[in-house]
């Protein structure tokens, strides 16, 4: 089969054996596959791995496929997967924290093949069945939808809570939608005119960064930029005794003068995967809504093209279709 | 009268004005100063100031003194201060937040002349009387103390609550005596032998840095190393959702690997002052020993040679005597 595989910084397009699932787990035929700044990321160094010699590294975490082999009451069903692959006995899985498992692999990022692929194989209680009424364009949004709304259960926001979302690319338009249903104080910060037009049409505050006014001082700062600049300036934006959540993984790094953390007694928190049933919900519910936020379709076959549109700044989701 | 002044990253005792209390304030002859790493740091450039131009930057901001002129209530009293001087009528200051006052200055930190000289003016409220019980040399940590103490504050430590202190200097041995008393799990981790032994003798498990074991995994991380390195390690060091609370204020800075953050959704917690009263009360009480922590005391004039001393890697507290 056809499959994205990273060899020494460098992404290509492979024929590879199609995978058989051990047990337990299913084989799914991939639909459509979104790419993350996370892919590139790994591309460029980032995440750790230690598969075996010679296993071709598929890249490749937002799917969503039908599942082809496997999982008798998942057959021939729709389904996007959630991309922790957890053991289910160490002391995180036992003590409600499974994402966290000792022992996981995650799809497409460490240890496990990803969805940039023909196939793919996940475990069954990994898959959720996509309702009808969504397409696989708007599915394909679940996994980063779920790790907008994990943010929602990390902090808790009232409707006087003045909330800066910083960054509005591919996540921060998730993150700014998910907040916004919260009913809090919410402006998304952003440099794209193109995606805080998207804001707009949302009805979903935003201001270019360009046109920050000076003194502004936000309860929580959600850093979604993807980039290093990300944290030293929501620094700048957050109030003495705020919290700065931080979704950015680089594979580069700055130096982050954390003074401005001490001194004004700041709380930084790193937050990462979510809830992918109530992302389906959301999108089905049309809470969030992705139009508008595809810019290209490419077949897996182009996916080098691909990654390089999805690295250009402002291309908002890139989408491959085996 | 002889101060220690800052200027081009350099301290010199030099003779300048004696201050004169405004309204409000009283004038108080410094009977022993401590020196902090944030003074040393504030010689290599941290801490912004705005001082008019010519005004001499004066450091040092844990002190006992002598209330010498106006304070009615206090007059003659032996008193430590609390460093922050805040307006209160700004929204920190309303909103029970004053150390986060916009208008604060800060105790030979940050527009105000500091503790490292003969006489030395504060608000009449932020002067807070010491026992009687105490000495000089116990009172004169109060301020390290009452920032140890706030860690407490900050963090909920229970008795099944695994905790490292990162760092056994002049922060750290306060921080793992304070955090003794809650009960906690504690482990002080520290890389010089002589601060270790004073830790055994207080009955605090410790560990050298060198001999941790793999695979720690705290709940919470204290990191007061005052080094750049500190924070990363505190990350190797820390359980997925685990807490770090950083003490550490550096003038340099390294470049931060924060996917670890991200990816294990860690909290990390700037932390700074804190209730000087309770600090005065943890000594009084014996409840924070601070026998064998001063290493040497300096008479005021060789300010210089003391700061040099306590720039040596395992120096105690050095004491500064007017």
């Amino acid at each position: 089969m056809k499959a994205v595989v990273v060899e020494n910084h460098k992404a290509a397009v492979r024929d590879i054996e199609k995978p058989v699932p051990p047990p337990g787990e299913v084989l799914i035929a991939v639909r459509l596959a979104g790419i993350c700044a996370t892919d590139l990321e790994i591309i460029k160094g980032y995440a750790d791995d230690s598969r075996p010699a010679g296993a071709p590294r598929v890249i490749g975490h937002e799917f969503v496929g039908t599942v082809v082999e496997g999982g008798k009451s998942l057959a021939n069903q729709r389904v996007v997967g959630e991309i922790n692959c957890v053991c289910g006995r160490c002391d995180m899985c036992q003590g409600g924290l499974a994402n966290h498992c000792r022992k996981r692999s995650v799809l497409g990022i460490c240890n496990r093949a990803g969805a940039f692929a023909e196939y793919v194989c996940l475990p069954e209680q990994n898959c959720v069945p996509v309702p009808d009424a969504l397409t696989d364009e708007e599915a394909v949004f679940a996994e980063p939808l779920a790790a907008a709304i994990q943010i929602t259960r990390q902090v808790k926001l009232e409707s006087r809570t003045n909330v800066a979302v910083l960054g509005t690319g591919r996540l921060g338009l998730l993150v700014a939608q998910v907040l916004a249903t919260t009913g809090c104080k919410l402006t998304a910060i952003g440099r794209q005119r193109a995606t805080l037009a998207l804001l707009d049409r949302r009805r979903i505050r935003n201001v270019h960064i360009d046109e920050l006014t000076h003194g502004v001082d936000y309860d929580v700062v959600i850093e979604c930029t993807g980039s290093p600049s990300g944290l030293p300036l929501a620094l700048k934006l957050v109030r003495p005794r705020g919290t700065i959540v931080i979704k950015t993984t680089c594979a580069e790094r700055e130096p982050v003068d954390l003074t401005d953390l001490v001194v004004n007694e700041v709380t930084l928190l790193g937050s990462r995967c979510g809830p992918m049933r109530d992302a389906l919900a959301m999108l089905a519910t049309r809470r969030v809504d992705t139009t508008g936020m595809v810019s290209r379709t490419f077949p897996l076959a182009d996916a080098e093209k691909a990654l390089a549109a999805a690295s250009e700044p402002g291309t908002m989701k890139v989408l491959l279709k085996p």
